[in-house]
């Protein structure tokens, strides 16, 4: 006998057990039929690229890619190009398709992707190498109304996902842009937020830090001096000090004369309280410390952030941009968009309805020896068009390979089957079957012509 | 400016437009809802795998893989192992996944999987390098009632996905190694069903050429003599010329001496004869013409042809297998299986209901200058309350970006919108708006109260 091959995933790659599959695809299910009723409608794209089509005209994300390059007799990259490499996020290959199909697509496009990514990160806890991405954009438009629907999908995804309470906290890049401008500092705009966008991991001090030491090679620094580091920092605790009215108040009256940072302050208020008239107004807060480290934001930005489980971080966040493909067309394309992690979302609601809705398929149907194999499927037929889910216990007409009804029991506990039909000779010859609730170990005989109704019945019932 | 980046799609890779990645996900919505009420359960594998782990045990596959060895500085390939590649199928995913999660799942072990699969192919026509398998199969039991409901799972689909008409042709492998046997040829089993299954291919006497003849470096050949070689021909035809009860006992008095093949007459004539008692019977048609070339394949193997789209080929196939996943475990794992080619289905059924299904967004809500957005938002979102799936201009309240009402009426014919609601200033003083039909461009005025009822009964109309 040959040696066995090893089993094992890579590591940071994840194999989902039936019952996780089934509650993703719940999810996913649910997550569509919002998208769908809003106008987004599905895309696929490519997973594989050129190299340069993923990187080109961004940087930072190269040390993360999955990529190879051609070699000798590897076919892959043999026949076409020199060096390819996976998708790492869904914007990218959003921002290529648009490029790609311009004359085919209305805009302003709604559009939602459903699919998995690669990312060469070290693997840890909650951290895979790769996992599905679901967004959802409104790409060529720049009306604000576009930002608030999209902060209205958020909230309904949340419902639909049965997530319990949540905060949508917004922010909008272009007032803290235009409060850089207003230091002299534009141009550093994408090293300051990613430094602000650490305040939940390195706190306050870290944050002021680094934000005005100058950077070594092995400590991240951004050198604006402690003066502009502390202006920054007062503007974002701003937003944990005071309310949402007042706080746009105070901001519109900060920025009066800064027409960048003023956009923002209108469109930050139009979207917060639009969300509060349309939804529950406490799931929705202004939080200036909100930054998105990702250099394209120019807009709104928001997380979102589950109330009963703190701690886990953002479930569902996306913002505002200028120019979602100016790498690949001279066609400029504002949009707005978020993107929901429904691997951690899930995890962080295991044990909820989403993870736990009943099974597709509650009834299994064992067969006694000697019973018609084709009976059987017939009689599980007859219940499926009953709108019943029906496993049978693939069973052999005769021989070695017959499996006792003990046998089959097991199996339907261990599948988790909420009732078992039985058929057997003695109860076939009186037209009847027997229906075993395994929740509770009773069993019954039932005439075959009723058992569709009487195993609705039964499935309906609380034990 | 920086250069623009190519933003076309490699060769042999597919961007899905909307109205395609529609018709896909509903696809994929039908057969998963079959799936399910039968007990198949979901399940989600890895793409990537270390490059044994995917061709271990066996031979052929890895021309076509996508693979790369480790480079230095590429951390996909630093950070695990020497040698990765992408899945080929979900059938080796499936045999590892199995191997790998034994303990944890409940035998006999009915899955379904749609997923991503790359090849390196020659790019052509209807050949793609990255397309998306649809597999289900029952593992873990010898049981012919399993082969018979992976066929009757088949039909389901077939009328699931609105194939038209079908014939599901059916073989058994026992058959033709029961043959081979008797011929003295057993171990050249692979290479003869291979070439047998050419015969569409090239023809009667190119399969009797190529059994015939001993292969050379350009030519292929299995070197089995004229004899062999027509006896094994003949055999094939004899389904040709024959009816299906006929052939079946035509078969078992051929081969009643010789145990293999008569228990492929039997599974066979099982599985035939079941699947035309619980369906109707001219869907199912014996053909021994069927060898389906991939090795391992030990019993029920089959085909399905659309009847309305001669020349196209298999839209679903599959079989039955001894082991499915002898490389990776001990635990021997005899199952049945199918999988649907959905992107090839799809191409075929272009212009059927399935591909021109309605859409579920057929509003468009439109607005004049001077409409407070939010309210727009408010009255899409009493309209999604009632069903009925709204996409909302993202108008902008002043200033130059507001659109014309004639840029989004074009807008709502070019995303194929049905009726267009459009808010203006005059009419909500009248607390009215405006449903334009596009179909047909007659429009009426509605009172806002009244709106989602008119919208539903105009949805409902034919024009």
């Amino acid at each position: 006998m040959a040696d066995l091959v090893e089993s094992k995933a890579l590591s940071g790659f994840q194999d989902l057990l039936p019952d996780e599959a089934l509650a993703f695809a719940r999810a996913v299910e649910r997550v569509t039929a919002v998208f769908r009723r809003y106008g987004y409608v599905p895309i696929d794209t490519p997973c594989i690229y050129r190299y340069e089509t993923l990187t080109g005209g961004r940087a930072g994300i190269d040390k993360q890619l999955f990529e190879w390059r051609k070699q000798e007799g590897a076919p892959g990259a043999r026949t076409e190009g020199e060096h390819l490499a996976l998708r790492f996020d869904l914007t990218v290959p959003l921002a290529r398709y648009v490029a790609a199909n311009f004359g085919r697509l209305a805009f302003p496009f709604r559009r939602y992707d459903v699919g998995k990514v690669w990312r060469g990160e070290r693997p840890q806890r909650g951290r895979y190498r790769e996992f599905t991405q679901c967004d959802f954009d409104v790409v060529g438009t720049s009306a604000p109304a576009a930002d608030l629907e999209v902060v209205l999908v958020v909230a309904d995804l949340m419902e639909a996902l049965d997530a319990g309470p949540f905060v949508v906290r917004l922010n909008d890049r272009a007032i803290l842009n235009g409060l850089l401008d207003a230091l002299g500092l534009r141009g550093r705009g994408d090293e300051v937020l990613r430094t602000v966008d650490k305040l939940d991991r390195i706190g306050e001090e870290g944050v002021r830090d680094e934000l005005a030491r100058p950077g070594a090679a092995d400590t991240p620094g951004v050198g604006l001096g402690t003066g502009a580091a502390s202006e920054i920092l007062a503007f974002v605790a701003l937003s944990r000090a005071e309310g949402g009215d007042a706080l746009l108040a105070r901001l519109a009256d900060r920025f009066a004369g800064n027409p960048l940072a003023s956009q923002g302050v209108d469109r930050l208020r139009f979207v917060v309280q639009g969300a509060q008239r349309l939804r529950a107004p406490e799931r929705f807060a202004v939080d200036l410390s909100i930054a998105r480290g990702l250099g394209y934001y120019t807009g709104t930005v928001f997380e979102t952030t589950l109330t009963d489980v703190p701690g886990f971080g953002s479930v569902c966040s996306g913002g505002r941009y200028d120019d979602l493909a100016s790498q690949y067309t001279k066609n400029r394309l504002p949009g707005v968009g978020g993107s929901v992690g429904l691997s951690r979302l899930l995890a962080a609601l295991a044990g909820r309805a989403v993870n736990a809705a009943e099974s597709p398929c509650p009834v299994l149907l064992a067969t006694a020896p000697g019973v018609d194999p084709v009976a059987a499927l017939g009689l599980a037929d007859a219940l499926r068009r009953a709108g019943i889910g029906v496993e049978v216990y693939p069973q052999a007409a005769a021989g070695a390979d017959v499996a006792k009804i003990a046998k089959q029991m097991k199996f339907g506990d261990a599948a988790g089957k909420t009732l078992v039909v039985l058929l057997a000779p003695d109860e076939i010859a009186r037209h009847a079957c027997v229906v075993k609730d395994l929740r509770v170990g009773t069993q019954e005989e039932v005439a075959l012509a009723a058992v569709a109704a009487a195993v609705r019945a039964r499935l309906g019932e609380a034990v």
